[in-house]
């Protein structure tokens, strides 16, 4: 493998750093003034912050050809290089894997999907070696360096520890797959929940851009969340965070895989409501395109097992609302395919359930293929590069030491 | 009144002198640089917020005594001067008032409570401004001004608009309590939901103190809860936070005061637990009191109905570590009187709700009483005091131009 796949180290020494990036990253153009007053930071901060990053060619400076001349000498407009490093997302799925070459602004590049014969570590591990080289041919290509991999899969991922604690879709339990995939990629990677990562992709290029609190649910073979809360991802003091498939809404409802019974996840994933109309109509229906069919052809089992979803998704919404009270919930996933079957129930449950004014949340749908997810990995990656994983005001000690990229050894380097 | 209860300024033009003062309040006697690495600032940035709060009085320096002498000029400790500055702070109950005065450390100084015959806005503003007078004298005596006066009331407040949107207890909607209060009283009011106040204590002086992530969660007339993420106590976009009373854990249970159906809270809260009672065995139980002595003497149906109650707690604290992944939650409020009926039933419900990791969350129980909470009311007043109410690096414009405070008009001042 070309050296040019070494990873360099961004210029970013203090938290502030970071933030002066992201702000830019996910707002920019702006003017240093305006990237102080987005930032909550002085100017004489920002002027400081931004120089090394416009030496190390990270950040660059244009003038601003919509100030009006007559005001004398425009203002220099702030932008991130898109072309200055390259990262690879990952989305994992039961299925497939799906990989994303993106810029540094998380612009995709170049997009790959691979079926997934098998859900074993080593199977996926191969995959996801394999794909990411694919990439990295297609970087040498463009000339330009990767600095980072970001893998997202669904469960309990500790980012921190690199590692996937328990993935039901993939029967996994402990796999410390950051310090894995280091090894067969020769790139830093992050490792991070897949819904948590799709949220910092909305928080940065998204519905999310400029709200402090909001939650994106996802809907399909899983039901997740990622929550964003004054304005950082949630990741849990433990690594688990946004388990809304986890909350639960019926003690009488059906056992969950979690061992609990009645979770949102337990009514409301692909295949609850399959094994529900199933069980009601004795019909084989093989998967999801097969129910939804039946149920718009209005078979009252079917119709009912999506309305019963969609009742527990949107109690699960409401809860949501209820302890946290986000300016915003984005409803996406694949599930979004059935979502004619369910809006109305999860709607109506939502607002019989939201307390008070939490109930003025805005909750709205928005379709993401899994390159959006991909994307979202790479902006773990991105992140990771940054330092702005790291919280810019910690309060916890605990929380300090810990680093969410793990880096192969050099040796280990091809 | 004496024009010593004229508000002064507190001298914190930045966030982050907000942040220094609230680290030194809460961890102090520090030195400049544990101030700076617990508070994530550069040893400059301190030096230059301690300076003018030093010079007003709020900040005091001594030398550190526990030094080794041998290592040469000990380094100065900064510390709170607590007489520096008085506040009130008041919680409402549906059957009492709760009042303290407590020094700039939120060091209670004089404790009162009165009953409250009548729960209409004008009895209960009525009772407040005489109790606030009653500790006014008392501040007087000490020659020290009253700052600010915190109020706190269950239900949906809107702390940055100082209004009450509904509180079951009071029956009350859209009071504008702030500005009403402010009137009344001549005094800077600050009005926030009674358990995120409780949260502010407890995360300043408590169990919280040093964790970025962890929840209060109240027991007793209403089940409550506080929830602290990324070291702020979250208030919700649209003022509703922390509601996990009104979180459904039952599509089966019992109908909530809210409209919605087996809400945590009609199962739990002492009324529902009476009602429960009742239903089951026809005894006129007057309080709960006579319910918790009727399960400790055996009776069946009072046993399970505090089972029940248990069970419902314990799966809304699931929920929030599901959610939230929190590294602890506290358990208070006038319900752990019942505490042995149930205990069993919350740790059993929790551990079999908390997904993965969720579960090693440590949960406890810490008793409270009210006069806590009329502290936490005026840890929220000296919040609004000393500026640290505003977010120390908003995202959200929309959020950044509330006020917290709501300052009587001058020519109100008595």
């Amino acid at each position: 493998m070309p050296s040019t796949h070494r990873a360099e180290t961004f210029p970013a020494n203090t938290p502030a750093t970071s933030q002066i990036f992201t702000t830019v990253l996910s707002h920019g153009p702006l003017t240093r003034l305006e990237v102080a007053r987005r930032a909550g930071l002085s100017a004489a901060a920002v002027t400081k912050a931004v120089r090394p990053l416009i030496e190390a060619g990270y950040l660059v400076e244009d003038a601003d050809q919509e100030a009006p001349p007559a005001l004398g000498r425009p203002a220099n407009l702030v932008r991130v290089d898109g072309g200055r490093a390259l990262f690879v997302g990952v989305k994992v799925t039961g299925d497939e894997i799906i990989g994303v070459l993106t810029d540094l602004c998380c612009r995709i590049r170049v997009a790959r999907r691979v079926p997934l014969a098998r859900r074993t570590p080593p199977a996926v591990l191969t995959a996801i070696a394999d794909l990411t080289q694919e990439l990295l041919t297609e970087a040498d290509g463009l000339g330009v360096r990767v600095q980072g991999l970001g893998v997202a899969v669904s469960g309990d991922v500790d980012r921190a520890e690199g590692s996937v604690r328990y993935s039901p879709f993939l029967d996994w339990r402990d796999v410390p797959l950051a310090e894995l995939a280091a090894t067969t990629t020769g790139l830093p990677v992050t490792v991070d929940n897949d819904v948590r990562a799709l949220t910092v992709a909305e928080q940065w290029f998204g519905d999310g851009v400029g709200l402090s609190d909001f939650a994106v649910v996802t809907v399909g073979a899983g039901i997740g969340c990622g929550l964003v809360v004054h304005g950082r991802v949630v990741a849990g003091a433990h690594g688990v965070a946004g388990e809304i498939g986890h909350v639960p809404v019926d003690p009488a409802g059906p056992v969950c895989h979690c061992g609990n019974r009645g979770c949102v996840e337990a009514i409301a994933a692909d295949g609850a409501i399959l094994a529900r109309i199933r069980a009601a109509t004795g019909i084989e229906v093989p998967d999801s395109i097969a129910a939804v069919d039946l149920a718009r052809r209005g078979d009252a089992a079917a119709r009912q097992a999506y309305a019963e979803a969609g009742a527990a998704i949107g109690r699960g919404i409401a809860t949501v609302a209820n302890l946290l009270g986000p300016e915003r919930v984005i409803i996406s996933g694949e599930g979004l395919a059935a979502y004619d079957l369910f809006a109305e129930q999860i709607r109506d449950a939502f607002t019989a359930t939201a307390f008070g004014s939490a109930a003025r949340c805005d909750v709205r749908t928005r379709p993401l293929p899994f390159e959006e997810w991909a994307r979202g990995a790479a902006a773990t990656a991105i992140q990771s590069f940054i330092g702005s994983d790291v919280p810019p005001r910690p309060r916890s000690a605990r929380l300090q030491g810990t680093v969410a990229s793990s880096r192969p050894d050099p040796q280990d380097t091809p």
